[in-house]
């Protein structure tokens, strides 16, 4: 590897090796301690969840926030690639630094200040989601953003992806509960966007546009994040049905009805198989492969009463069997079935693609019909499950790295299929971002004129494109790259 | 008035009267029958709530959205200010024709089309927002943004300002309900940011660029909104308190209880004095010049009956005296009482100067002492009132336009004003937008790198600067331009 040898040659300019030696030397006595180059740190930070893995010249793993507008000032000063990087829990490889350079480690940055008055919590980037909402629930508060990975992933990744999560359907996204960003432009600039209130219209809003914005427009060292009031109860139950068909017509009921569950999770028979192909048991006494509904309420007991009332009249009529969950251990027993569906696809075969699209809800069941179809064209599996409440499910192809005609198959079948999404009225990611992975679908999601206004704005804010270089808008083929084998945090 | 004497000079570049005949008989082709230049068309479009008025060189009145892009492209080509309006009810002077140019009228634009599967409305920018509001509620659904100025605004004026109103307080903002926008870039391409989906994190988000961006970035024709299940029922109260102090009390007290209010609305004894001077009346029987609270709870039985008992349990104790509403009608009356002392501030002077300051909820009684210290200070009335639930106080400075020395002593209140209240940590503008109105304090706002990222985001996606130029980055004084007498349809 040698320095400035981008495999995006387009995207940054070659960096000759004296300079980039010497950029490193000022950043080290600017910032000492701080700045790692060790094979392995750099091998660490060399790949995301994509497992896509290209080194960079140096890791600095900072302190604080304001070592951040260092190392900006520095690398934009001598045009070299910047990728910030959280947990690298990233589906899309956002945090692969494909054009090597530097990578900046903000996981150190882990304070949390709650103002318990005004109920808004200040927190760094690096703050892990899952602790965060834990901590809050200790003051009886709550933080919803809830991705599958929010054991491991950080709240700053959280914000560069806009994440989603399981209880989206009732409570939004991220973006939903950023109420102000500090963080430091690609020139090394300290900003503000927003601040810690409730209500803020000065000037254009830049908080919006950073979030989501995959580290590609500015580095946020600071979040300011709403809290709700966290609710009394929750009540869960999953039903088995005879297909996908009346799995999703019981959701149109139960939205139609206006029940608004907190959780409304589908998995299809497909998911459903490799579980119980894998544990050899069925999970519904009453019948095997099963498309399943997981559906949580949460309110005061009042609330809860009324809409499990409202809930089982409609379900119970449409649904083959359920299962209630009385208590915390048995609500936390059903999701690990729909972890269970994820992890037994493996089974199948050794690579996921895993597509978080989004349908309009009332196209749902002609997405799932479609994932039928194109199981039978490209011979591949594809299970499919999410989140049902806002039409955003996943999308899983399964084929076997080592066989190039399953990634022939695969390929063509995830094409195919955003296509399909496209013409349903629908969204390439709900919740994952572009990152590498979806560079390929950019041009059906988006007009000509949209990807070349989003890239304007991407050039005021970082002219020398240094963050985060060869993300959303530079041609990738993720099937065309190499993965590599690394046990990561959250793998079981 | 000569062609292209823009009054920010620096803003638009000098346009020929031969080059703007030409452009004015080119766009009278393409689009027969929508541009008018006599004067009473340019009359009305000259002036928003802000009441200064710029005449501009002719009105478009569009019936379709693609016409917009055939006006932008052409005012594109030939450097013409275009300025969007919807019913020219914006505070600020976002809907003025500062710099002359053509003046976009999207009142015709009011298509509704609502997806009951989904719960998203579709709507074009010159929807009124309380007629939307009321032909959703036939079918069971809310849209809460609520400007007080909801039986006139737009929904593309209040997405220019990122309206707020009585709600925001539990339900949030016009940003909250705004899944997708569709529209025109200045050079007139048309360009889609999001979909009427619950998700949608593909690309940069230049939809939330937008909103609130008072239509200097692109120009909405379409927007899809959220909404949510009509509360079943409302409970409204109306409280009077000893002081500012102990109404404040009371709500810092509500919101510790876990209260979220649908509605909590302050007003300061002021505001007070001005209506019972006014009509000679106390508005309570216990006492006058009181300060009062008024509360709104929604839900379902069951939770207004706990929510209310919560309530009263608080309140009773800390306000002299209160009133329940038991219907609409009284509801009704209680917000009549809130109009009343808005309206009633001109008994005291000619001329309001409404800033709809935020502050950290914890700091709202700061401010309440800061506008009577001002008051002393400078001799003027500073009535307050507004949205305590958010921190989202409007204060009032009151003059009387003809007296040069008021005027003067009104500039000096604002300006300590807004100092004030950015050195509580707080912001110049909650829910009105910049527009010409503001322009002085963004600096006190936001730090010099920060505007100057705005203004090449701005720069980025309307290089030539036609739209709506001469707002938020360009200096202006309100205080010393002639503001003309115009009866408006909101005026009483």
């Amino acid at each position: 590897m040698g320095f400035g040898l981008c495999m995006l040659a387009k995207v940054s300019q070659k960096i000759s090796e004296t300079k980039m030696k010497r950029a490193l030397a000022q950043l080290k006595r600017k910032l000492p301690g701080r700045v790692l180059t060790d094979l392995a740190s750099r091998e660490s930070a060399s790949v995301d969840n994509l497992r896509i893995s290209i080194l960079p010249h140096a890791v600095i793993r900072v302190k604080k926030g304001a070592e951040v507008g260092v190392v900006l000032k520095l690398a934009n000063q001598y045009g070299i690639p910047v990728t910030a990087r959280g947990a690298g829990s990233s589906a899309t490889g956002s945090a692969v630094p494909v054009c090597e350079g530097w990578v900046l480690d903000l996981s150190l940055l882990k304070s949390i200040k709650l103002n318990q008055y005004s109920k808004i919590v200040s927190v760094e980037p690096g703050v892990l989601t899952e602790a965060l909402q834990t901590k809050m629930a200790r003051y009886g508060l709550f933080y919803p953003p809830d991705p599958s990975s929010k054991k491991y992933s950080t709240i700053g990744g959280n914000i560069a992806c806009n994440a989603g999560g399981l209880h989206c359907v009732k409570y939004g996204v991220t973006r939903d509960y950023v109420l102000g960003l500090e963080g430091y432009l690609a020139n090394g600039a300290f900003v503000e966007w927003g601040l810690p209130l409730k209500k803020f219209v000065s000037g254009l809003n830049l908080r919006d546009l950073w979030i989501g914005s995959e580290g590609t427009l500015g580095i946020v060292t600071k979040a300011h994040l709403k809290l709700i009031p966290l609710p009394e109860k929750r009540w869960m139950g999953m039903f088995a049905f005879k297909n996908e068909r009346s799995a999703l017509a019981c959701v149109s009921r139960l939205l139609k009805a206006g029940i608004l569950p907190s959780m409304c999770e589908f998995l299809d028979r497909q998911s459903v198989d490799c579980a119980e192909r894998l544990t050899g048991r069925s999970i519904f006494k009453a019948a095997s492969s099963v498309s399943l509904l997981i559906i949580e309420l949460d309110g005061s007991s009042d609330q809860l009463r009324q809409q499990k009332k409202a809930l089982l009249e409609i379900t119970k009529p449409m649904a083959i069997d359920h299962v209630e969950a009385k208590t915390e251990k048995a609500s936390e027993a059903i999701l690990k079935v729909r972890r269970l569906c994820s992890q037994a696809m493996y089974s199948i075969a050794d690579t996921k693609l895993n597509e978080d699209v989004v349908v309009p809800i009332e196209r749902q069941y002609d997405l799932i019909r479609y994932t039928l179809e194109l199981k039978k064209e490209i011979g591949l599996a594809t299970p499919t499950f999410g989140h049902a409440g806002d039409g955003n499910l996943h999308v899983h192809i399964m084929y076997n790295r080592s066989n190039a005609d399953e990634r022939k198959r695969a390929k063509k079948g995830i094409v195919k299929l955003m296509r399909h999404v496209v013409s349903l009225g629908g969204s390439i990611t709900g919740e994952h971002g572009i990152g590498l992975a979806k560079v390929p679908f950019m041009k059906l999601q988006h007009s000509k004129e949209a990807i070349e206004a989003m890239q304007s704005v991407k050039k005021a804010l970082d002219p020398n494109g240094i963050l985060n270089p060869g993300k959303i808008f530079h041609p990738f083929e993720v099937w065309d790259h190499q993965t590599v084998d690394k046990k990561m945090p959250w793998d079981h």
